[in-house]
């Protein structure tokens, strides 16, 4: 195996991994055995490389751990091995702790819910610290990437008083000032009742789902790809995006005007989202309490926090070893089977380990081109990848949220998980969105299976004429319904072959 | 009991603590049962105010929680009670995060191992996130006050690249570039090794112990006092202070001027140190890259981090549960006998829960006004009260810690405690210092009396003459050289009785 990440890759930096290497690092955190460096393969010299070392090594198979950017990479590897006749079967693993790899085959991805126990503890005994001396809002920002699952997730563990997920801010729209007077207006809620305290949870994805922070932050991109300097950035803006930013107070301006990371986003941990959402409130609740029309509360006080990092490292959860184990034996399996470009994965997770269904999946069932639409005869471009997936907001476990949404506002209903257990009780739990959402897709394909199937035998030759009459009519009004529903949407679409 | 907090106690706000009460807080953190607010009973006006509820309610004792100001507070309001015939007895109990309540009695304080245990937990997996992207230097401040307990024992537990304590800069007198040095040879002699990655820890009250920076603080301390606006603080510093204020970057700044804490001190949770010393160290790195003498590795990166309060309210481990009951055990058993103005403590803690000690110690055996000289015919100024117990230097536990610091500094010699457990190996664990201090000041005390009492039954009338002699020659030097070492040091002076 390679070791210096995948620098290492790419240098031909190999490591035999023994039962006495893995020893010490068995169900610990990390990438500290084999290292981590950039988290790409994808220029052509990069391919060429990870390729030039696979055959040379004359490797099995190439396991690569990551989430939607290393998986997409993973495709695009194991379709190069297959054109160059390199016989190293490329295979993917969904490992990430954003939780945004996720479709109708990845149920959850590895890492998800140790950093979700982890924030959840931390948030609770934040929770818990507000509670006692009842006088600083806390805002929390989690670190998470674009989507909201590690903010969702944390906040059916630990119930905080509120929660913005960057999806309902797309999905309405709203703007920065919108979202702050929502937080006002929960904050005078509570003061209503004599409550000066409270706790906020903020995905670190939040900014870019604001749309007129999106397109700000666009406009500084595309500045960027021009190699615009960057303290000249401000001034090459459009009016209505300066205005913006002129808008926004100083730490943040220079927050968004620093180089971007390699997937070219804004670096959305180095923005202090929860910085400026508490900046914002404070002089909104100033105003208020100023005009003192329906805020007579005591002076509004925030602190802010940035889990990152420190959740990341963690001790694996029980969940999460179980799972990476499984899914590295799926790993052994495929490559013995000669398979290439899939991606090893486990369904039904929610239930107990020995109903798991274990699978190779292609990586290009996962995979799309996002269709950019302009103006009449709209053409597919960009290279087909796994896009992350945003929270569901019509799913249960959305559901259970927004009902007890307003309970969480008012009530302190804090929960407290404390630190993730590997003994006793408590030691075995899953991400709650997990066992909420119950999905079991290819469980429910061997339901429908087996419907056909008792259909089939129900109209052997011998049966009525009614009932075979009966039956097409039935089935041909089932096909029609289905091939409505199967039309493309105009929004994706699937591509992509291996040789 | 009082609700709100001390508040609650000044405005009589009251309820009644029962099984069913308590039971949804036993064994969880935080003060949210009782509430906090003003963290000090000490105006004539608080005092009586806490009086009157106490007397209008004729309650027996009341039972102060917390560190070494809320215990000389509780030692006020004993004299004074007693001063007024008020029938409650007061009774401290010591229970801090920072682990600064300290002396022969008091061997650690409820809450202290609760706090290095989460920031331990965090700081290792902080640990593993560096040495798995193999890019950043993250330092890490940590909550604790003036004294470095926090960090000393979190440095123990999880084994970090370096560590600064409060008191080694204060010992050592080093100026904020020679800590900045001090670091950049630690990255320097990393660097050598090919790494470039690290974690430091900080405490809190390191700003404190450096010299010119304490003197910076006490002179806007005073200034705050004068009522002088914050703006136009800056402008009235001595030209030396100026100097070095306007060396310090503008968010330092900003903090420091801040309005103070209530106990007169700067707001050290407010002050970035560990900023401030990532812009040193990076400044300096970049300088030393540039000249290229003795550093040539890649760009120094940093990644700071405060760990306050969330790992304040966390659900305590089971020793700080175990001790906590015991002291509650020892408050009944206090307030039965009548006693007033002491303070619940057990020693011997190291060992198991049946070998503990319990004692009920006179707060004022623990108090002393610092003695400030100055000229000859130097006075006490100042009232009583029990200091924060620095780090001893000279313990063992300190010689372990500097024994393994070049290791530690090297090596990445890592150490992943992960979360507290509450079953299972590992649940048991107590505070590394506490277990290599291995002290047991009443122990030792038995110990003592134990042989007194031995001399007494050998000297017996009857015994020869030669043998009467030896131990008065003995005894008599045991008792010089006691006298020589009793003597004060001219530094404290006990003081202070209860009527």
């Amino acid at each position: 195996m390679s070791s210096g990440g995948t620098e290492g890759l790419f240098a031909k930096k190999t490591l035999e991994i023994t039962d006495d290497v893995l020893l010490s690092y068995k169900n610990q955190g990390g990438f500290d055995l084999l290292g981590r460096t950039v988290d790409q393969i994808r220029t052509t010299e990069q391919v060429n490389a990870a390729m030039s070392t696979c055959c040379d090594l004359s490797l099995d198979g190439l396991i690569i751990i990551g989430g939607v950017t290393s998986n997409s990479d993973a495709a695009q590897l194991a379709e190069t091995f297959a054109t160059h006749n390199c016989k190293t079967k490329v295979i993917g693993v969904p490992v990430t702790l954003s939780g945004d790899l996720k479709n109708q085959f990845v149920e959850t991805t590895v890492g998800f819910d140790t950093v979700c126990k982890v924030n959840s503890q931390l948030i609770s005994n934040i929770c818990l610290d507000a509670v006692s001396a009842g006088k600083y809002y806390y805002f929390v920002r989690l670190m998470g990437g674009k989507a909201s699952h590690v903010a969702f997730e944390c906040a059916l563990q630990s119930h905080p008083n509120m929660v913005i997920l960057g999806e309902e801010v797309a999905l309405s729209k709203l703007t920065l000032m919108e979202i702050t007077n929502k937080i006002c207006e929960g904050v005078e809620a509570r003061a209503a009742q004599g409550k000066y305290h409270g706790v906020l949870l903020i995905p670190e994805g939040l900014i870019e789902s604001i749309p007129e922070m999106y397109a700000l932050i666009q406009e500084i991109n595309n500045l960027h790809s021009n190699n615009v300097p960057e303290d000249e950035i401000p001034s090459q803006l459009s009016p209505w995006a300066a205005a913006l930013f002129k808008f926004l107070p100083p730490f943040i301006r220079r927050e968004l005007v620093l180089h971007q990371e390699s997937d070219n986003s804004a670096q959305l941990s180095q923005i202090d989202t929860e910085q400026l959402l508490a900046h914002l409130v404070e002089a909104e609740m100033n105003k208020r309490t100023k005009e003192g029309n329906y805020y007579k509360g005591r002076k509004f006080s925030s602190v802010c926090h940035f889990f990152g990092s420190q959740a990341r490292g963690s001790l694996p959860s029980n969940f999460d070893c179980n799972y990476a184990y499984v899914l590295g034996h799926i790993c052994v399996q495929i490559v013995a089977k000669g398979l290439n470009g899939y991606m090893a994965t486990v369904t039904n997770l929610k239930d107990s380990i020995n109903k798991w269904r274990c699978a190779a999946v292609p990586l290009t069932a996962m995979m799309s081109v996002r269709r950019h639409l302009r103006g009449p005869g709209a053409v597919p471009i960009g290279r087909p990848v796994i896009h992350p997936s945003p929270i569901d907001l019509k799913a249960e476990s959305y559901g259970v949220l927004r009902e007890k949404a307003s309970s969480f506002l008012l009530d302190d209903f804090y929960r407290t998980p404390g630190g993730i257990q590997f003994e006793g009780s408590g030691a075995d739990t899953k991400p709650i969105t997990l066992t909420i959402e119950g999905q079991d897709y290819l469980g429910d394909i061997e339901i429908l299976q087996d419907y056909l199937e008792k259909v089939r035998i129900i109209l052997k030759p011998g049966c009525s004429r009614e009932i075979l009459k009966a039956a097409i009519s039935s089935m041909a009004s089932v096909n029609d319904v289905l091939k409505v529903m199967s039309a493309p949407l105009n929004a994706e679409l699937p591509l992509y072959h291996f040789s």
